[in-house]
């Protein structure tokens, strides 16, 4: 294998053999491909991309460049989730003990947050004492022990992937499908799953705004994931306003924990509770029976339904939450702080923020929202960044809403003079305008395998 | 200047403020932007291009990062070629000292072989004793003293373009019109040029074998030169098939010496007679009026015969000769090789090579040739391979010959068994057939600034 030569065919738009594909990302894990040339081969990605073969093949060599899990001696299917990010999704923190109580496996390897979209691992460290940063055998018992663990990507996982994903961060050449779908994928595959589901996020909140982009990034995860024997669909979802109420990591971690007690918002609450019935039905189905990914909506519909219902029961009847506390007390972490009523992390200065004129909310900015949340100290703008839990806002209101003076939301800051720039960011995120806004449905669409979408029931 | 942000913006087919170029490139010198930045910009521009305005900027940037000449002082116009390479291309050897002679200084600076084209500095290094490795204060002096001087791109010139063309040739990113163009000028217009004449080859023996490109660069090369304030313009010239007799560095040296001491092969003489007539019309025109370089043909052909006439009678006389002599002497190496008749590195082993069949030359493969001279250790594969100047081919018919049965060539080797290796190489380079040929122009075009090409005489 000609490093070289290997970049020159990519530019040229020559399909790749799978096995050049293999030796040169092999090659550059030994060292003996250079960043330099790494990084011109990427860039001939973006523009040229990636056909199915060579997609299969890039896949193949990140997942086997490190450890995977082995977890078949599990009396259960094993799932997980996977979202591309978005502003107050704290989706994981609820899901995750949701899907354990309705009987799968759920070996979650989770990011941070970077940028204006907030991760799982930092919401989780909102918890006092709480750990993700357990090595694979102590996750692993976690996972038989609970039904469910959490932890972040170690080094042992795909380390290639990690490797050029740093290198992507910094050469401009991250927005690819191709290379997101085998990044994501990688690190998802590695957990020895039966089943994954994808959150595909939609709008000005969620890293890809486009919806074109969001459908060919959906269809090439979902194709590649299934093909590798992991049933797996993908959700596309609602990211033109934020997600829930709650937008900072504290905040969002007793949202989550509110939800598993019975409460939190209503889309939240309702995206948490179809993401876990999909899962189940893809894990658990009916009488022992998964359904199919490619499954028609006439067959899927009524599994998906029952599998609500058991949800909102486990969310009910508190069953989740307690799953929740087991998990928190494993993993090191304060089961009291989260069954008290207070918030897990407060802010020094709380301040309701009213509207000063009346109006429809025509959007609630949920980009806006997440830089904020930054610039305020509570995300990271670079790896390595100390973040504040405790800051965040609070939004009372979503597109639609009619505003009459009425209360828009709450901001969380370190200080009177933190909360007057927050205060500024909330109102400038929320647009009050006169004509009806047509927000997305919480759900747009759920994509299966290839040529296989769902259909409606064949007309009899 | 955020690096990432400019790779971005290239990749996305913005235009790029000059400023941006300037500081990205500048940021390079400096080690503020990596090579896998440096490299993923690269290919961002093979697959987006740089406009005008781009391209002048990086050309400035890469002139301004080391030395640059200063030759005011010297007495007459100063001017230079530069080709893009061929095989069998000697060029430089035998048109330096002859625009010397026809009042034009030429300050040339050279590179070497690499791949199947040879290098000037390497068919100089077949004189005992003669050095390319000049300072520029030495080789100002023999400029000064004996009108021309010839040595290698030391470190002190453009060290930007070298350290991008070292990374552009390990990334695929080599076969980029603006990046050539602005390479090759790098150079050229840090020598403080009046005059540059560019002789682009086309056809299989050629660097870019595709005749548009060729176009393109010419054309690029053309106006980023005049916008300088250099009159210039390019010649695109055959290699379909070799230029003159001999392939390899020690067999060009002597054809080179031999057609200054009025021999030579037709096409070889004729090519380095139009190109010093095209430069002394640029650089002394008539009665000390230069002619411009987008000058009509009319106004052009009478002069470039007049200088052309002039050349033939240096070349006949030996008084371009006599002045290759002199900077032999000035550069180090051995007058007296030069004026004695034989080879002056003399192969091992010499062997005349017969048609074994009847038919007319349809093809002699240049990159065949070239590539062979390689093969057999006459060339150079990577740098810093030592080279043996007395290995080559002399190719005695052309496209369009008929042979009966008679001499093909011969070839000079290092011994027996490599004579039968060349032998081969020479056979298989020499296609015979039933139709003749039609060989591309010895002078295919001449291509002016932008929109002010030569033109046909005014109709009357």
């Amino acid at each position: 294998m000609n490093p070289v030569r290997v970049i020159e065919r990519k530019r040229d738009g020559v399909r790749l053999d799978p096995a050049e594909v293999r030796d040169f990302f092999r090659a550059y894990q030994r060292d003996e491909v250079a960043d330099y040339q790494m990084s011109a081969f990427l860039m001939a990605v973006v523009f040229n991309g990636l056909e199915l073969s060579e997609l299969e093949a890039l896949l193949d060599v990140m997942i086997h460049s490190g450890a995977t899990l082995d977890l078949g001696h599990l009396p259960g299917p094993r799932a997980d989730k996977h979202s591309t990010g978005g502003v107050g999704d704290k989706v994981s923190l609820t899901l995750a003990p949701l899907a354990a109580e309705l009987g799968m496996f759920v070996p979650m390897m989770s990011g941070r947050g970077l940028g204006h979209t907030g991760g799982t691992l930092d919401k989780l460290e909102a918890i006092p004492g709480y750990r993700t940063d357990l090595d694979l055998d102590a996750f692993t018992r976690v996972v038989e022990d609970v039904g469910y663990g959490m932890i972040g990507q170690t080094a042992e996982i795909a380390p290639i992937d990690r490797r050029t994903y740093d290198l992507r961060s910094v050469t401009g050449t991250v927005p690819c499908i191709p290379l997101i779908a085998s990044s994501i994928l990688s690190k998802k595959l590695a957990e020895d799953l039966d089943v994954l589901l994808l959150d595909v996020k939609v709008g000005d909140g969620a890293f890809i705004a486009d919806r074109g982009m969001s459908d060919r990034l959906a269809r090439t995860m979902v194709d590649l994931a299934n093909a590798r024997g992991v049933r797996t669909v993908a959700l596309q979802t609602a990211m033109d306003r934020p997600l829930g109420v709650a937008v900072g990591n504290g905040l969002e971690t007793d949202e989550a924990i509110a939800t598993l007690k019975g409460a939190g918002p209503t889309d939240f609450r309702t995206l948490v509770v179809r993401e876990a019935a999909e899962m189940a039905a893809l894990a658990r189905g009916r009488d022992g029976r998964p359904v199919p990914p490619d499954a028609p909506a006439h067959q899927l519909a009524p599994v998906v339904a029952e599998w609500s219902e058991r949800a909102e029961a486990a969310l009910d009847s508190g069953a989740a939450f307690a799953r929740f506390l087991r998990n928190v007390e494993a993993q090191g972490g304060d089961p009291g702080a989260c069954e008290a009523d207070g918030p897990i992390a407060p802010a020094a200065v709380v301040r309701d923020v009213y509207a000063r004129e009346d109006g429809v909310v025509t959007e609630v900015a949920p980009r806006a929202l997440g830089r904020g949340v930054v610039a305020l100290g509570g995300g990271r703008r670079k790896l390595g960044d100390t973040i504040d839990p405790s800051i965040g806002f609070e939004v009372l209101v979503a597109p639609g809403y009619e505003v009459d003076g009425g209360l828009l939301g709450r901001v969380h800051a370190a200080s009177a003079e933190q909360a007057d720039r927050a205060e500024r960011i909330l109102r400038d995120a929320i647009v009050l305008g006169v004509d009806r806004p047509e927000p997305l449905p919480l759900v747009l669409g759920r994509v299966g395998p290839d040529g296989l979408s769902p259909s409606e029931p064949p007309a009899e």
